[in-house]
């Protein structure tokens, strides 16, 4: 791939907006590069952009992809609100050397009589699923669609999206898709919250308050170092400190096997403390991979 | 590609089990070879051997699967009865110059966490679907899994099926899958039933009596040819055909536009008459295609 000299200003990726994206990259694989993917729902922000630079890092041709996908937000959610700044982005990825955006139009992606769904089963209805019903058929059902119009070899997700992952793992491997997925760290302001693009719907008082989710979750992991092991009592010292916090509307704290989403009582190996919050009327998640003092076995 | 001359022996296709097909399949794509897939259960009769032709006639590369797929049948349909002729099948392939077969076992196809889904959604839920409620997310799951696991140009199905090749392209238009799709006629014993690989379970007496359900088909479409537009008068008369043979639990007598399971009250334009019933234990589908005397407009 030619570099862009280091005085020039950044290349505007390609843009499509249509399936004629497929024939583009099938064309690149047939050259012999190695294509990564990584699926967004835009409005960028550096979380994004850290899974762009992996890709530039393990592949010759990187695409972004930019839909706010409907199908993925129940009837009273945010579809609508959802932050869109579709120049800024594009301006965004230039910097990361992304070579193409695919931002398909809605009617692209779904026709009058669309009617298929992806559904992934128990891994999906758990956590998130119990609040958002039917948000990972939505999430499954994009991603494969972005796959079949996006061949790449490598896609990009963020871990902050945990059980996004877990569910999109077992699609993959339940309907021998032929991806590799790539998970990358989550990515944190400076004061700790996770990086979001729903972070911009915080005023800055629920902001402050919603810091009391990533200190809880440092809290448990400060207390799995010390020691403890029990769940139930790692559990309440985090819903104190949420709740002394004031303002914040604790949906779940799940401890989960790494890699899973089933439920642990006791932190005997590498265990994902995940949660989910609403402040204000901003939902959040955010986990941390958190592991015991001393191996069990 | 070569082929034998006439007074060789048929070559046997080669035989894969797992998803190391999938590549022999993209080289063949990056050589420039047009590839045919054939999904079967195996058991093979005429009405496949036309399948496999139609691919040997328009592609480079014809592959056939053979896979009984378990989660296509219901907790008390007939999946351990099945016809199994594996052998009998390669020697049958083999005479129609199929190059790969794809037997894929089942650990390879359903993993022991396997809980992801294709639904289709409405289309797969009348006709078939309120007697086999379950039956289209599997073939829309498995078929969904032999596309990724065969990337062939062409995917062949059989008209039999009506409305298995309505879901299919459903799924297909839905998901964005790069297979073009070829329907191909219902083949017929010389006495009108319709080739299945569960014919084998009839009876001779009950055989006989199966005439019928072809026979009320070809009473619709003679009547539909006299200027009977009115669907209510062609299907009393099909049902009186049906009950003075005897011995057969009608279960549906469908007429939908052409190419749809929408129903319709009037026979204005091309229209499918589809079936399903019980004969015995065996349960038996058919359909035929119609037209009005002179069309509406």
């Amino acid at each position: 791939m030619p570099h862009s000299p280091p005085t020039a200003a950044p290349r505007q990726p390609a843009v499509y907006r249509s399936g004629d994206v497929r024939e583009a990259v099938l064309n690149a694989r047939r050259a012999g590069q190695r294509v990564g993917l990584v699926p967004t729902m835009g409005s960028l922000h550096e979380g994004h952009l850290s899974l762009l630079r992996a890709a530039r890092d393990e592949c010759d041709l990187v695409i972004a992809s930019i839909f706010v996908n409907p199908t993925q937000f129940g009837p009273q959610e945010d579809f609508l609100a959802y932050p869109r700044n579709f120049d800024g982005d594009l301006a965004l990825l230039a910097t990361t050397g992304c070579n193409m955006v695919f931002a398909p139009t809605e009617e692209t992606m779904y026709g009058p009589n669309h009617s298929t769904f992806v559904e992934v089963g128990p891994v999906g209805q758990v956590l998130e699923g119990e609040f958002r019903p039917t948000h990972f058929r939505g999430v499954a059902t994009v991603v494969l669609k972005l796959f079949e119009l996006v061949p790449a070899d490598v896609a990009y997700f963020g871990r902050k999206d945990y059980q996004q992952t877990i569910v999109l793992r077992r699609m993959i491997e339940d309907l021998n898709l032929p991806f590799k997925m790539r998970v990358c760290p989550t990515l944190r302001e400076p004061d700790g919250l996770a990086m979001s693009s729903r972070n911009v719907y915080l005023s800055p008082h629920e902001r402050r308050r919603a810091l009391a989710l990533f200190r809880s979750l440092r809290l448990a992991e400060q207390l799995a170092r010390d020691g403890e092991r029990q769940v139930q009592t790692i559990r309440q010292k985090m819903e104190r400190e949420i709740a002394e916090t004031g303002g914040i509307d604790l949906q779940y704290v799940a401890f989960v096997a790494d890699g899973t989403v089933s439920p642990v009582e006791q932190i005997e190996g590498p265990t994902t403390v995940a949660l989910a919050a609403k402040v204000g009327t901003t939902r959040l998640i955010d986990n941390l991979l958190i592991q015991p003092l001393t191996p069990n076995r």
